[in-house]
């Protein structure tokens, strides 16, 4: 079963130390259709290693597949050689860190204090582990470039075999999960509600514009539906 | 001199082992200027961070001043904590990485290999230390508020005694620093030109919508230019 289990989407993910907040607790949530909603809104994560002690936060794309998450990149890039070190897979893998952020609004509060931000936002803790199996890495490679843009992996051509010996593939299993939520207007104080400052939220969103062709794409092939779509 | 040297932004930052990549070496720079500019276009980091040998990246506002980069918290979180224990103090600052990425466009390739991000992106390595100094505090704070949304730290009440008890502020210096921009159309192998699939850019930018106003905010009060230009 390469795609993960898929479980029963109504059990939460269990709470560890290092998912359970010291503050702001009311805006944690271990369920697991609100963390698969956010992380498939996206593409864009953040993934932290540790290189020499310190910690390394690099931006790369990833997709989900039922309980695994995928990323990947060259094989001569470091945190993918790290997590392809025989004694890290003894080990169980590469400790990382992978966060996905979605901004959906500036918060603007009567107090500098109170301003705040409406997100949501995914934390993954686990260890990476390089996919070796070719069937696993053909169906996680088809879906890092569907979660960018759904409906593309069958619009080009697949991997030849020295692309895919130059690319490695990294698994996360969504195991220790949290994702935290902060939505709606600001908190204020009520002895501030008098004060003359403007208060509410300035929604944002990332808007897609108009498909630029490339220089050498041909005349006469148009842009496909999946794109003009979005 | 609080907000950090002005500094000669024509030298650029000096390339350290962790900040030369193992690949795709011409899409990083240490140039000054455009670090600058790629981090005073976005108010979102991914900040990096070791708990337990283990890797922790938390999304977190940031601003920076001159060659600081402050982030803020409250003095409870689990981050700022850890940066204020004497025996981080002694040994110059918790070890960081800060991450700012803006993607600018979806690159669409004929070949599934060549799929890439229109991207920039900057990655801090350094050491975090609590702001004790109160005027920084203040500085920091107002900076935090207007990297945001300029115009609004003079816009809003400032912080009382209470609130700034409850508010920690960590700066990590600018010195180990780069930038990795990738710009343009995909680069296809010359013998897949003639495939049938479109290729190109789909162009991506965060939008801000119209200003909701708080379900508390008094009648009569107008939305500010500084939202309205947005």
């Amino acid at each position: 079963m390469f795609m993960g289990s898929p479980g029963d989407t109504t059990t939460p993910y269990v709470p560890t130390p290092r998912t359970t907040p010291t503050r702001a607790r009311e805006r944690v949530s271990y369920d697991r259709e609100l963390v698969h909603s956010v992380l498939d809104a996206g593409y864009l994560c953040h993934l932290g290693f540790v290189r020499d002690g310190a910690p390394v936060v690099l931006p790369t794309l990833y997709a989900r597949a039922g309980e695994r998450l995928y990323v990947h990149g060259s094989t001569g890039s470091r945190p993918l050689r790290d997590a392809g070190r025989p004694e890290v897979r003894a080990d169980g893998g590469m400790p990382v860190c992978v966060t996905v952020t979605h901004v959906d609004g500036l918060v603007l509060a009567k107090s500098a204090f109170h301003h705040s931000v409406n997100y949501r936002s995914v934390v993954v803790h686990g260890r990476a582990v390089q996919v070796t199996d070719h069937e696993e890495r053909l169906l996680a490679l088809d879906a890092l470039v569907d979660n960018v843009v759904p409906g593309r992996a069958a619009d080009s051509r697949p991997a030849d075999a020295r692309e895919l010996a130059a690319t490695a593939v990294l698994r996360v299993e969504l195991a220790e999960v949290s994702v935290k939520v902060r939505t709606g207007g600001p908190k204020d104080e009520p002895e501030d509600l008098g004060l003359p400052h403007w208060s509410g939220v300035l929604p944002v969103a990332p808007v897609y514009g108009t498909p630029v062709p490339a220089d050498d794409l041909a005349p006469g092939i148009p842009v496909p539906g999946y794109l003009t779509a979005r």
